[in-house]
């Protein structure tokens, strides 16, 4: 039995999120079917995450066991060859079968894009929000911070998050401009589900200058979910990468 | 009766094309239909290029020639507004009725983009065409030169080309790596159908060893299609820009 860690990048724009459903694309159903035809039916698939639908994903940790002795560079060369164009696996390393890829997560990067525009610019529409009028960067900085440390993120939990407790741990939240892309980067332990795309929603609003930046302490000290702003579209959602202990 | 110049940048992943087909999606078709509801069943719709099927465009010239007596602002908001997230209009300019964006054009710029890497890229997978090996950049720039200057490129004309003859004049071909992307730029006055494709698919041969650079220049020579390479994929294909004389 050996375990296998991969890191897969996806294009979410036309999967319905992470994990398998009846009857919807999604990127474990599509990498368990590239898994079956390689390895057969009798593997174990693990995953660090469970993104929604149209986030996308540059470095996504996923663990694969097999009895199966495929070396690991065939099983790289094999799954890529059997997936379709909008995801791959972009590496592989076999690791201890005690790995596991969820809860030995030291940190996990997400990137949320904001699109600054009057126009539309159909290469960016798929991986990002557009808004209309640049928005107050510092007001945006200046409300992540009262995030970062330890709390109870219950006003920035998805209604159907399924998390035993909502008590998370961030590390830092950066609001940076990169031309016409504002960027929110968010470096935290664990995160409840549309946690990160809630935060966004609600830092748009300090950003497009409806909130002050100390709302956004209200509505984390609040612990209720309907005080937060809306949750931002999936498509500006990138899991941007996850980091484990050295080994 | 007043005519306008819209630039259009589509994603052409989910476009047959430019030129409008029945039951076919195209990028004609959209926005024919989008200035039929904003302008109503009479204007004339006018085009520089006829991108293939999969091309990008990123300032594509359009004219639209109405009796309607809206403002250019108008126009470029109004059509945004009816078009689809892979298709916007960029720009819009009022122009002289005598404009013809086919056949004033003095340079047409198109980049061919090439992505080098064993390991597929779901973000760059619709917009170029994947080598696994990096290839010889200095054969293909010395490939290339045979093809600037006034010729005959009856041997780069897809098959179903309509023009009435064969003869173009190629400005310049550059080929420059940017990270794992190699980028074949061209710029000439006009090009034949799937010209640019077919080139593209042709300095691949010479930059994978498979051809001499000046294999190029009998390829030209023969003034006969099954001579040249394959024609590269619409995909990695970008319409960049067209320039006008100044007004």
């Amino acid at each position: 039995m050996r375990k296998f860690l991969l890191r897969i990048a996806y294009d979410g724009t036309d999967f319905h999120g992470w994990q398998r459903q009846n009857n919807l694309r999604t990127v474990q159903g599509e990498l368990e079917n590239a898994l079956t035809k390689l390895l057969g039916p009798e593997f174990r698939l693990g995953s660090s995450s469970r993104t929604d639908a149209g986030v996308h994903a540059l470095r996504h940790p996923v663990t694969v066991t097999t009895e199966k002795t495929i070396p690991v560079w065939g099983l790289l060369k094999g799954v890529n060859t059997l997936l379709p164009a909008d995801v791959a696996a972009t590496e592989a390393h076999q690791v201890d079968l005690r790995f596991d890829a969820k809860r030995m997560a030291l940190r996990k990067i997400y990137r949320y894009r904001f699109f600054e525009s009057q126009i539309a610019d159909p290469f960016e529409e798929k991986y990002s929000w557009r808004r209309r009028y640049p928005m107050n960067m510092p007001a945006m900085q200046a409300a992540a911070r009262h995030l970062v440390g330890g709390h109870d993120f219950t006003s920035f939990r998805a209604a159907d998050c399924d998390a035993l407790h909502s008590r998370r741990f961030m590390q830092s939240i950066v609001v940076h401009r990169e031309h016409k892309v504002l960027n929110v980067t968010v470096v935290g332990n664990a995160f409840l589900r549309s946690m990160v795309r809630v935060i966004a929603g609600t830092l748009m609003e300090v950003g497009r200058g409806r909130q002050h930046p100390d709302w956004v302490r209200e509505v984390l000290q609040a612990c209720d979910r309907t005080v937060a702003a809306q949750t931002a579209p999936g498509r500006g959602l990138f899991l941007v990468d996850v980091i484990y202990p050295p080994r």
